[in-house]
């Protein structure tokens, strides 16, 4: 078994042996600019913490791993070009650094990248890993159309919200879960409780970046604050607000998710405000708290000893406090 | 053995019989303007084609029919979306009708629809059919940024321009060809000829795109005619001109492709004087007719009867005369 940091390095030699070099330059340097340095690389390090738990071995997970995070990326840089944000792990963002059409072609070509990873691997499971590949691939883009959709909606519920950050971000979790432990041959049951596992933590770490926005740290975020606000998101503060909000907050809330000012800064300003008069930050961490409780019911489930699950503990404990 | 119109027709009943509906609507909507009554299915035709010519029985390539043409209209999506073409087939593109985020989504879908598609094929050659559409799919990416590069160079020679094409347009041929003969467990050095006659139609079908962009009818080309002079395209038709002017002419001819002015009507017509002095669109049509000669040659050293290579024959007249 590894730890959590050793996995993190494995996945970052992984990346670090492949050349993502390739002719005409302008469609492989955005590749290898977005997959070369950047990220967390949760998604591949799960991937193999769920090989690992049910016995299996890593290397043989090599391509999948690699395959997801080059998916992830794919996902990335083209919802970078439709939400029209500047920067992403304090670098601009392919559209910004060279153009909209190259984001646009190089994002497609990441996606075949991806598939063209999956296609390396060796395993009698591989129709069921493609299949899940596929199925997930498909769910997030429904979840970032679902995203785009709230912007001009004014009665999104919590309820389609939470199943939009399913679709959009913990469904991904979950597909590199399921992915893993169908590398090391898991029973049904195990993946399904596994996957639920995926769910809930990412459920809990979309509504943490969904704070993060609205409070975190540029410098160590490495995002803008405020976008969301800026943007008229309706994330799940906004939507805990409204149904907080005296009528005169919530009158006030929708007219300024109404507004697109040119400098977003009184807006951000006013909008924190009654979020801290509704005491929206406090509510938030509540729900990410029993997200995370539920998460930990699910990996519970998994017949298999603790000692075997403390790779995935100690990840579900860093997206819950987000210092990954 | 099917007639080119036969297999054009089971290819339509295909479609008619697929749903590409779902939820978020914004998402599916713009899959299933794209793929409900469109286009020619010149390559899932071909596809069916070759798995009938080595004896392969055409109702168990169905999926690998609907996942290539699906393929191929996501990269018109995206194409369209990168070069500002507001029309195709005679309607709004899906940037237009839409916006540009839902064409940038709907068509990351297509894409992952595709693989779908090619996922529901049982086949013991499954995974070189994957491997097979995995490469032309990146080759076709390849192809469209080499061609978005060549709009900002003055040096494009005539054989970068043919691979570019080749990358582009003629892969996407030998692609379904191949993946056709696949299907039907036909032999290594078979496939190779059968490839090599698709990139050699799909050349021609491409120099033929640009003569008919240049002097085809709008209505029945159903595109806007003189659109790769006004997006300063250097296809065939420019470079072989550049080859053949007179120092003035190459100036001139030059200086308007580093134009882009508001209304585009004089230097077209400009660009076509200088074109029609050269004699160009007559050299255009004697390539066209030797390419299409060698890919005939290709064909014949396939080794299966001439009555089973009848309708990729009617296929490659009805390209070369571009009457489809």
């Amino acid at each position: 078994m590894h730890t959590l940091s050793q996995l993190t390095e494995i996945v970052k030699n992984f990346f670090a042996e492949e050349q993502f070099t390739g002719s005409p330059s302008l469609l492989y340097e955005p590749i290898a600019y977005t997959l070369a340095d950047g990220g967390k690389r949760i998604r591949p390090v799960l991937l193999l913490a769920a090989t690992e738990m049910f016995g299996g071995n890593i290397d043989t997970a090599r391509y999948a791993a690699i395959g997801i995070e080059t998916f992830h990326n794919f996902t990335l840089l083209h919802d970078d070009l439709m939400d029209r944000s500047p920067v992403r792990r304090g670098k601009p963002t392919v559209y910004r650094k060279w153009n909209e059409n190259i984001a646009i072609l190089s994002g497609d070509a990441m996606n075949i990248l991806a598939w063209r990873y999956f296609l390396r691997i060796k395993h009698p499971n591989l129709h069921s890993i493609l299949s899940t590949f596929e199925q997930t691939s498909m769910e997030i883009c429904e979840g970032q159309q679902y995203d785009m959709d709230f912007e001009s909606r004014n009665d999104v519920t919590i309820d389609e919200y939470m199943e939009m950050i399913r679709l959009k971000t913990a469904v991904l979790l979950g597909g590199a879960l399921k992915i893993g432990a169908l590398y090391a041959n898991a029973p049904d049951d195990d993946i399904k409780h596994l996957y639920d596992f995926g769910i809930g933590i990412g459920l809990a770490f979309q509504l943490r970046d969904d704070l993060l926005d609205a409070y975190g740290d540029t410098a160590t975020f490495g995002k803008q604050t405020g976008t969301d606000i800026r943007d008229n998101k309706k994330t799940y503060l906004f939507l805990r607000a409204i149904e907080k909000a005296s009528p005169e907050q919530r009158k006030q809330l929708l007219h300024l998710f109404s507004t697109t000012p040119e400098n977003a800064d009184n807006k951000i300003n006013e909008v924190l405000n009654i979020y801290a008069a509704l005491d929206i930050r406090h509510e938030v961490e509540k729900q990410i708290e029993q997200l995370h409780k539920k998460a930990m019911e699910s990996l519970n489930n998994i017949k298999r000893p603790d000692s075997d699950k403390q790779t995935l503990i100690e990840m579900a404990q860093k997206l819950l406090n987000r210092n990954i």
